[in-house]
């Protein structure tokens, strides 16, 4: 119930705050709701129709675990996959709920965390430091996002992709929060890398704090403990500093 | 607070049902009760150390990601890890959510999944037919709990404990829909890599009928599906048939 009382809540405010966002939900509940048409059919085929979805919707997600982000393990041994990426998210949502602002829904952060990197099965991870793959990434995830949550019954495609809409505006406290960690987790990979990424790629301590900025408002409590990390890894050579321009 | 309510429950419950179990918790509590006995130091100090206990379990979890189960992913390619596993299980838990029983907390059969693998990163993925393995499991994933699980500040390893405690014990409804989509999941992997781990071991049906079982009980609308499956599976040959003693 608590459930439905928030979909409705996100769904008013959509209408309201969003109307371009909203106008294309609605564009894609139309869609589906077409392409889904009920067939006339007993109840067991209907329910076995659902689970066939289901499970190739499961089968299907399987591929994230081939989907390799830049961030490099804790070890140092291998990059990250975006499975275990979202896992990694999941359980820290769990361990550092107690952070979270009012308004925060932690099951509603835990499932969008979950699910907020499955558009990466067709889109491919993209770097968050590279400008030109950033261009295309948009309109590269919403046509996964169709495909993807589509091969689910109606319903649950509506349901993932408003979840996912809701995680990539990054305007709810619940997304804010969800985004935070998602720029804490491998802010912690780079700092116990040695620099990881960071040296690898040659990143500064601006472009850092421009990629972390969401921590700030999503997770406020959190915001002194990335400074104080920033810095630290600063001074230990992991990040360089920002380059000033001489006059 | 439903979650209060529902740990008190759970409290009562183990107090009532296991006092075996009941008396370990109770001596765990204790132990992790000493060991933080909090020491005089401002507000934000003991905020500080709660952060940094929290950050601390956040990095030592990343080694889930070298736990190897047996099970192939769905393209054959390698073997899956213990935290991408978790990963799809939880995943699993909100596309079949509609199939739990009465009585199941699907944000708390969730929970569950994410964690509870996480004492193998201490005592090692036991391959579910290895009977010499499973002899010593227990007595080290309580270990591995006690260690991993007691990073966190002592309230939240309490937490943590009780939902692996409960996952592992199988009895209430939440941990037994999690235990069913924990056996599903390597199911449809090893049909979808032609037998996978069955192949590789010389699985017969009867062996995998006894792992199944849980499914029956823990999600009861799923049972035919896996019956459906493994009957597939020994008509394609990727199982063997349970194997009949001649007289």
């Amino acid at each position: 119930m608590e459930t439905r009382q928030h979909s409705q809540a996100l769904f008013n405010w959509y209408a309201e705050k969003s109307p371009c966002r909203f106008a294309r939900i609605i564009e894609i509940i139309t869609y589906s709701l077409k392409s889904s048409k009920p067939q006339p059919q007993s109840e067991i085929q209907v329910q076995s129709n659902r689970l066939t979805q289901q499970i190739q919707f499961i089968i299907e997600i399987d591929r994230l675990k081939h989907v390799m982000r830049q961030t490099l393990l804790i070890d140092g041994s291998r990059r990250e996959n975006s499975a275990e990426h979202s896992w990694h998210l999941a359980v820290m949502a769990i361990a550092l709920a107690e952070y979270a602002p009012e308004g925060v829904d932690i099951f509603h952060a835990i499932k969008m965390l979950l699910i907020h990197d499955l558009v990466e099965i067709d889109a491919g991870d993209t770097f968050c430091y590279d400008v030109q793959g950033n261009d295309s990434k948009a309109e590269r995830e919403a046509q996964a996002a169709l495909r993807l949550f589509g091969l689910l019954p109606a319903d649950q495609a509506r349901e993932l992709r408003l979840l996912w809409d809701e995680f990539e505006a990054g305007e709810t406290p619940t997304a804010k929060f969800a985004a935070a960690l998602d720029r804490i987790q491998p802010l912690l990979h780079n700092q116990q890398t040695q620099g990881g990424t960071w040296r690898i790629h040659g990143i500064r301590r601006d472009q850092v704090m421009k990629r972390v900025a969401p921590v700030e408002t999503g997770a406020p409590e959190l915001w002194p403990f990335v400074l104080q990390l920033i810095d630290d890894c600063v001074t230990a050579g992991y990040l360089k500093e920002t380059s000033t321009l001489k006059i």
